[in-house]
């Protein structure tokens, strides 16, 4: 039996790989939000490096609870939407139902575990860059591979069938080592999320500055000693790693990552999941990761000044 | 006889000083540059918190070449413009001259001794929220103290005339260990003006957020453990400082440092003095001060934003 999927968060990020899901045949619902009633009429448009696509007709929703149950849930929502999650997931679940967060951070499996202590939870790691454009409209600009691993999963050979079904759709997946995927994502996002926010610069500006590039590296070179720490042999993280993705970075499309975008629209910072939690994380592993400890706390001042009523 | 003394670099800080040595009668040669002109016929007017004073005549010159030779020289160009003293010093210097560099960071005296191996040469720490409001017109806002130290002096007692002299003149002054002063006043300036044009705001407003607040004390601590490293118990800044400096930062007029004054005004950033060397002298000393590398390249990313061609 062919998995029914269920997107939560039809942005750049759940748009797109349920979108391609989708296009390949699957069975996907997506919940929508401010563009619910636009997709519902015209479908779902995604711009694509890997060659466009449009859905004339979407299963489209605007509650969970007009949704039918699901096997596989997508959750792509900011992080600094999760609170919703204890109210929107139930309508979708049954036993067997995994929900798979395709979020940055650390600490988000964590935090959903214990509001479902008997849930199958999965995390997602999305290298891709992509954004929406337009009502119903995504733009997919780079990259695209989605990793997947097991938090809790009862049967972890669904995440094996997933990634089948994202290779047959058009999508580069594999299941890997949750915690060590978590922490390779950071070396990009804990660097270039923060500081294109802090020097209000997109990826390509803070690469051409050899000071900046300097700084990343270094940052990047921290957060893989924070990993190391935590992962104590379990896992690994070479400090080459830093250069790959740093050579990576020099030759991707220019790019304002996601927290550059919620700072361009004045919108929560999604600070919690990358950079405090991690902080703690390495800190209990007796790993003071200061040079973030900066970024952390410059990014907590950039976001107070235009949600100061609001936080 | 009374000291001679000559400012070169009549801003904020020479303008304030020098002006108070000529209120008090003490002979003073001011070196001016873009409003010669104007403090020739107009003057020198001082809106000072300690009481306001206006010098009608003032001994205002463009060019060291046509000064007298003086005892003391009083050195409040921006660090930047250091390179300027080989040619601006030697028609001012007897061989007794004393010069005194009042600028911020470390390494200052260490350059000019190289470029004038027999001059004596002293530091002074300007404690003062003062600045340029308009032409041969400096306000004075709060704070004050000049501290005043020897590198090279090879007549130590002529700072502790020079010290008289301003006291005389309503400033409050002290003689002390360069090193150890020039340290204390990083511990200010180095959280303070980096952050005040990284997050582009005043000292208030910095201050009344408590991340922004929590950050401003890590860094002074660094700033503190970087000096104590390099003191290696010939001298010892107490943690406490960071606390003081809080504290009276806190209590101050909303003040923007001149770092963010040199940014609104798209001029080159002091950042060489205040955190290169700084980084450098305490590397050396086995101490890596993360957070200010964190700064410091921030710095160097904004200032290349604006001085693209110029650098």
């Amino acid at each position: 039996m062919p998995l029914k999927y269920a997107v939560i968060g039809t942005g750049a990020i759940g748009g797109y790989y349920g979108g391609r899901l989708a296009n390949s045949g699957k069975e996907v619902h997506f919940l929508l939000h401010s563009d619910y009633e636009y997709v519902k009429e015209n479908g779902l448009r995604v711009d694509s490096v890997d060659g466009d696509f449009h859905l004339s007709s979407v299963l489209a929703y605007n509650k969970t609870a007009n949704m039918p149950k699901c096997d596989v849930i997508l959750v792509a929502l900011k992080s600094t939407n999760n609170k919703l999650l204890k109210e929107l997931l139930p309508p979708l679940l049954h036993k067997d139902t995994v929900v798979i967060l395709i979020q940055n951070g650390l600490g988000l499996e964590e935090d959903l575990h214990e509001a479902f202590p008997n849930l199958s939870i999965a995390g997602g790691l999305a290298f891709i860059c992509s954004s929406k454009i337009g009502d119903g409209h995504i733009g997919h600009f780079d990259e695209g591979k989605l990793n997947l691993g097991s938090y809790s999963c009862s049967d972890v050979r669904l995440l094996d069938v997933v990634c089948e079904d994202l290779n047959q759709a058009g999508v580069e997946a594999h299941v890997l080592n949750l915690e060590k995927a978590r922490w390779m994502k950071l070396v990009w996002n804990i660097p270039f999320n923060g500081l294109s926010v802090v020097m209000n610069a997109t990826t390509d500006k803070l690469m051409s500055n050899p000071d900046m590039e300097q700084l990343l590296r270094e940052i990047m070179l921290e957060v893989i000693r924070g990993a190391n720490a935590v992962g104590r042999g379990c896992f690994d993280i070479s400090e080459n790693y830093a250069d790959d993705i740093l050579e990576m970075t020099r030759h991707m499309t220019p790019y304002a990552p996601s927290m550059k975008l919620d700072y361009d629209f004045k919108r929560p910072l999604e600070i919690e999941y990358i950079y405090t939690r991690p902080l703690l994380v390495a800190a209990k592993s007796g790993c003071l990761l200061t040079r973030i400890f900066v970024l952390e706390k410059q990014l907590m001042f950039v976001q107070s000044q235009y949600l100061k009523g609001e936080l």
